[in-house]
């Protein structure tokens, strides 16, 4: 049996344990985290473990949104209303098809009492919403619009509301530590006052199961194998599979030759520890795909398939935009667009794009971009037609964002662009965070939460709905391990 | 434990076997059938069980076209050239994204011995070439187009050749026994001559395990549960998943609402008995979309996405099609057409389709689409434009197809139109029919082909590639049970 086979063993097979606990919990991001917080205030004795040589996983390089709402405290301090329906019918739009619909009412529903939650567990938020199209704000601000609630379709749908709450980190600079590591640091460290134990450096190899039942997990550390018992029950918070090359291939092979979001600890091993003790997966061909420009530039120009046509509305969150370019467009895409908006960009931004080709002959572009002659005259006519009434009757792109573009035009050729991935397909689960097997029945002692499940973010995807889903089913997956 | 879980039994808790055999194969379509031929000729003792009354499964339903090439003697026999290589870059095109390689090429290279195979089974083949797009060809033609290959973009990809490859059925009535039906009676007649035994109304329920060995199965009949032992293996070839609502719902959700092709039986428990025992799976979400109107009406008209413009040469396979409205396109699409292609459709498929809105104005047509105004009406005189030159420089089509379209207008709304499905993803097998593990291993004894696998349609479909990859890769699952 090869080391990096996962199939079980039974627990007849094991000569002894090296260590007991009552809940054993694989994988220290925000999804595990939470849910050791729950299991140690639940009295149990909580032993989280993690591949890398400390806490965060892929949390703690995230922008570290969570998708809140329902009228938080956060949301009232700036002005804005919402309610637990409006959240609840824009989720159930904007992430299927196929959104788990129990899990979707759960969250709705539980959203104020986590956000408060989250709160008291000393997670900072700044009572300031941004509003410029971007994928983080800056320092300061702790509320914006993370998933096209006030863009067509959604804002027919629900009354918008910005829900991506980001907690609070003083001085944020690129490149540095990011809103996902305060959020994480907290965690931790009310993990830690809840008497949670760590061992790092501390890889999960397969489970031990009692014939049906999972009783404990077998690892490795620093060569060594070691068999962890867990009284109560596991859970698997081990991330996703997007760093894993095979998986990728069998699931998803559109996720291919991009840029992962996540840790070399993504590998996809809690999936398949679940599978191999019977779990069902869901939804693994799914991810979420960062649109590879900036928001400010997406928003104000011409998105074109590789016909040269627009096929979406290009102020819609940048990740729907992305999904549509990636799974649909096969990633053959341009952005039009002119002098002005590099301008504007270049002022809300910081910096401008520059152009793969710019030309005032429109002829000239679609012969370098490979469209057939005349179909971007017909684009930006109609275009321009449109935008000059603030209109844009093919795509419903809002009126703030609508000039008639004017020669010449600049052409970004994003076809060998890559996308920022992420997977988020994995272990069907219960509400309870209980996994499922594959005729849906709970398997005993088995839990998960984060990306090794499929969530919240069934197919589509809003930033901040991944850390939202797990640190909340985190908790749930925590105390039902606590309680098994 | 409820009646339908797929978990496997330790041979430990079987009482004993009410019946022995060398290989048991569960499910006899033409996977199982062609399975069984090998194995029983390899001097094994086979058992073949169905949980239908009798032999066929989806094969017995479907047109039975084979997918094969390389210049068989049939293609031969109707002028036609061919090459294992065209073949070859042609299926890793139109198969994609993420085709198996080494099945490919195992495919291709056998493709030539798997046609003596089939004939030598008594699978008769009329030496008629059919070239009018549609999904079978009428009695009496033996080969057709069934995947696009002399559309864009494969003609430039690789030299076409029509490789669908259709057993001959006196009389073939449209409602009557299929094709499909004609090769399944062949197979089993095969198999009855080499020995094979057969149970029907005979249900899988679960496998047997021997630690890690696949050594039996638990099946149902009439209300009865047996064990029945597998000295060397077991083969699942029980269909795809179509049939089971909660599957779909798990991983193919764009599927839901359409028409399942196949049987009641297509319930995914093969699937999901391999996976209970470990197996992987992959590409869950593919499948077969056949297009809901008829082929002579599509490559004639103008296919428009729900903002009014063409998305694809509307002369490749009628499946490709399919596949882009509803998994791209998610079902918003409309056919535009004029009285001479509803003519030309009614001398060459014998009916017209009434269109659901019928104008001389395009404006008009566009407000009951719900469409921008003046996009239907640049649609239009782009394609027009192209046609007067026999060009089609938007999507492709090719100049046979290629008519300027006069008003008045017909449009038929497809948006509530069903397609026809079945699912293509399944247990990842070796080109050899071994079952692989979440490791990429093969799980001993077990070994499986069809569509309760993953195989040479692996994302994109072509009309042939199911049965013929059924057959094909059935027979190596079968030669590799019996040595096992």
């Amino acid at each position: 049996m090869s080391v990096t086979r996962t199939n079980p063993v039974q627990v007849s097979e094991v000569g002894g344990w090296d260590a007991e606990t009552d809940v054993l919990i694989v994988g220290n991001g925000c999804a595990g985290a939470s849910a050791s917080i729950e299991a140690g205030r639940a009295g149990a004795d909580v032993l989280v473990i993690d591949a890398a040589g400390g806490w965060g996983g892929a949390t703690a390089m995230a922008g570290g949104s969570l998708y809140l709402g329902g009228g938080t405290p956060l949301q009232k301090a700036c002005g804005i209303e919402d309610s637990q329906e409006a959240m609840y019918a824009f989720l159930k739009a904007a992430t299927g098809p196929d959104p788990d619909e129990d899990k979707l009412a759960a969250y709705c529903e539980g959203s104020l009492e986590h956000f408060d939650w989250l709160a008291e567990c000393g997670v900072p938020f700044e009572a300031k919403l941004w509003t410029e199209p971007s994928w983080e704000a800056p320092s300061g601000y702790g509320l914006m619009y993370t998933g096209g609630e006030n863009a067509h379709p959604f804002n027919d749908i629900a009354a918008p509301a910005p829900r991506g709450h980001i907690p609070h980190m003083e001085g944020k600079r690129p490149g540095e530590r990011s809103a996902g590591w305060v959020l994480m640091r907290h965690l931790v460290a009310t993990a830690e006052r809840a008497g949670v134990q760590t061992r790092y450096d501390t890889r999960a190899v397969r489970l031990v199961v009692d014939g049906g039942r999972v009783v404990g997990a077998e690892v490795a550390s620093f060569g060594e194998r070691y068999f962890l018992r867990a009284r109560r029950g596991v859970v698997l918070s081990a991330g996703g599979f997007a760093a894993n090359r095979s998986m990728l291939v069998q699931h998803s092979p559109r996720m291919l030759g991009n840029l992962l979001i996540g840790t070399d600890n993504d590998d996809g091993r809690g999936i398949r520890m679940g599978q191999a003790a019977g779990a069902a997966v869901r939804h693994m061909e799914a991810g979420q795909a960062a649109f590879p420009a900036d928001p400010a530039l997406l928003c104000r120009s011409l998105l074109l398939d590789a016909r040269g046509r627009r096929f979406i509305n290009e102020d819609t969150y940048p990740g729907r935009v992305g999904q549509a370019a990636l799974f649909q467009q096969e990633r053959q895409i341009f952005l039009l667009y002119d002098d002005a908006i590099n301008e504007e960009v270049r002022q809300v931004a910081g910096y401008a794009v520059e152009p793969t080709w710019v030309s005032g002959s429109l002829a000239e572009l679609e012969q370098r971009m490979g469209i057939a002659p005349g179909v971007l005259a017909g684009t930006v006519e109609e275009y321009n037609a449109g935008a000059v009434n603030g209109e844009d009757p093919l795509c419903r792109k809002s009126a703030r964002w609508l000039k008639p573009l004017e020669p010449p035009y600049g052409v970004l050729d994003l076809r060998g662009a890559v996308f920022g991935v992420f997977t988020t397909g994995g272990l069907h689960t219960s509400p309870q965070g209980e996994v499922r097997d594959l005729e849906g029945e709970p398997i005993p002692g088995l839990f998960a939460a984060g990306r090794t499940t499929s969530g919240v973010p069934s197919w589509g995807y809003c930033s901040g709905t991944s850390l939202g889903d797990a640190t909340f089913f985190g908790r749930r997956a925590g105390t039902s391990a606590a309680s098994a």
